[in-house]
């Protein structure tokens, strides 16, 4: 019996994980949080957790969040502690909101916010190892930063999307790329409506390009005019990147 | 054949290892780093490496040091890319200098500084569940602040020991103990001449027990003095410290 449909907001290690989405491989995080609901609604099939992103393997979340529509009507502070006795340490819900009834987190999501965290000193620190990409070269950061500003806007992101990605509308709009120094680390942070797969670890591996010198910064702007994958720079790794938070027109009760 | 005297800078996240000093019982971070300076010296015993502070099974540093002699005198940065290359991404050598042969990293030590991160928030971030420890109560921390002061200074600290230990001197000075927030968490900061076993993890259970409201500010001057370690607080779970930084009186080369 569906009674309410709630938000979460969730945090993860996705190291252990296949990434967010169900997959035959391996564990997601999308299947671990159901079986964490299921204790709720005995009887009933296993509740389905729509997340905003679907993040890949290795790839982590502070701020990702989800739907889920439930038959039952348990304060919300009760319903997100008993949730997380019963998850494993690398996955939280950091809360929980009763949301109005037709919520959806991908299809209401209004934009994203990832950063890729870089790590350019000459030896990563052991806590950091998961949560960043190692790039110990030299980076021109002004180079990156020209190259950056030729893809925020509204384009035609075809040359940053995954090699056989089903896709057809592949039209997005980036709102910004900043580039933040912090302490030994280079972040990249991405705001944009949505994105393509790996496009944020395609547009991160692009710059890093740059960066490193292997490309000019009027590259990345050719690479996205041509819209052809094998234009564009590689791929980042999945391990330093993080979805921040999602954004949403509204309240999630509609106010 | 002797050579000369190295002093490493280590950093490790000690989650998976039983500590720094060799044990039957399993992996230790001085064992580790012992068998991948190894092949430097073919057909010699392994080296011994000696660390400043035998941190506890699940411990963390970022500034442990270490000394071993050894029979080579390939350049410091060759060394230092070669050992991490054998290393497991758990253990990492920050650096490595080149000391004065009589160099020894416990005995030499003048001063060591450990900090325990609390997280106070109600819901621990994934990315940090093995370096933190979870205190989500309110803490009263002038009260923390009013008991770490009796702390400080030279004094017989033999309530704040682990039970059954052999060291008969318990004098020790500690130069300050800094309650620091950052962020979400409070940050336990003791900088001493020397500490006894579980001394930093006592002093930190006795001090969370008093923001706790449990004992009031003096208790802990009281169990100081009373040189019993029933009257001194828990001992905090391991995974919220690290060793940050040991220092010397002069620099490793004998400037």
């Amino acid at each position: 019996m569906f009674l309410r449909t709630l938000k979460l907001t969730l945090a993860y290690d996705g190291t252990a994980y296949v990434g967010w989405q169900r997959q035959p491989t391996g564990a997601s995080i999308q299947q671990v949080v159901e079986e964490a609901l299921a204790p709720f609604m005995p009887g009933a099939p296993p509740p389905t957790v729509t997340g905003a992103g679907r993040t890949d393997a290795g790839v982590h979340a502070t701020g990702q969040v989800a739907s889920v529509r439930v038959g039952f009507d348990h304060p919300v502070d009760a319903v997100q502690r008993a949730i997380n006795i019963r998850l494993p340490l690398d996955i939280r819900v950091r809360r929980v909101e009763v949301a109005v009834p037709s919520f959806h987190a991908r299809i209401d999501a209004r934009g994203k916010l990832y950063r890729y965290r870089l790590a350019t000193a000459p030896v990563v620190l052991p806590m950091d190892r998961w949560f960043v990409w190692h790039v110990p070269e030299p980076l021109d950061r002004e180079a990156m930063r020209e190259a950056a500003r030729a893809l925020v806007g509204t384009h035609d992101f075809a040359a940053f999307q995954a090699t056989g990605s089903s896709i057809t509308d592949t039209r997005r709009t980036i709102r910004r790329i900043d580039l933040v120094q912090a302490g030994d680390e280079l972040h990249v942070a991405i705001e944009g409506d949505g994105f393509l797969r790996h496009m944020v670890r395609i547009i991160t591996g692009s710059l890093v390009d740059v960066g490193r010198g292997r490309h000019d910064p009027a590259w990345v702007a050719e690479a996205l005019a041509g819209r052809d994958r094998q234009a564009a720079g590689r791929t980042a790794p999945a391990a330093g990147l993080v979805l921040e938070r999602v954004d949403y027109g509204q309240a999630p009760d509609g106010r």
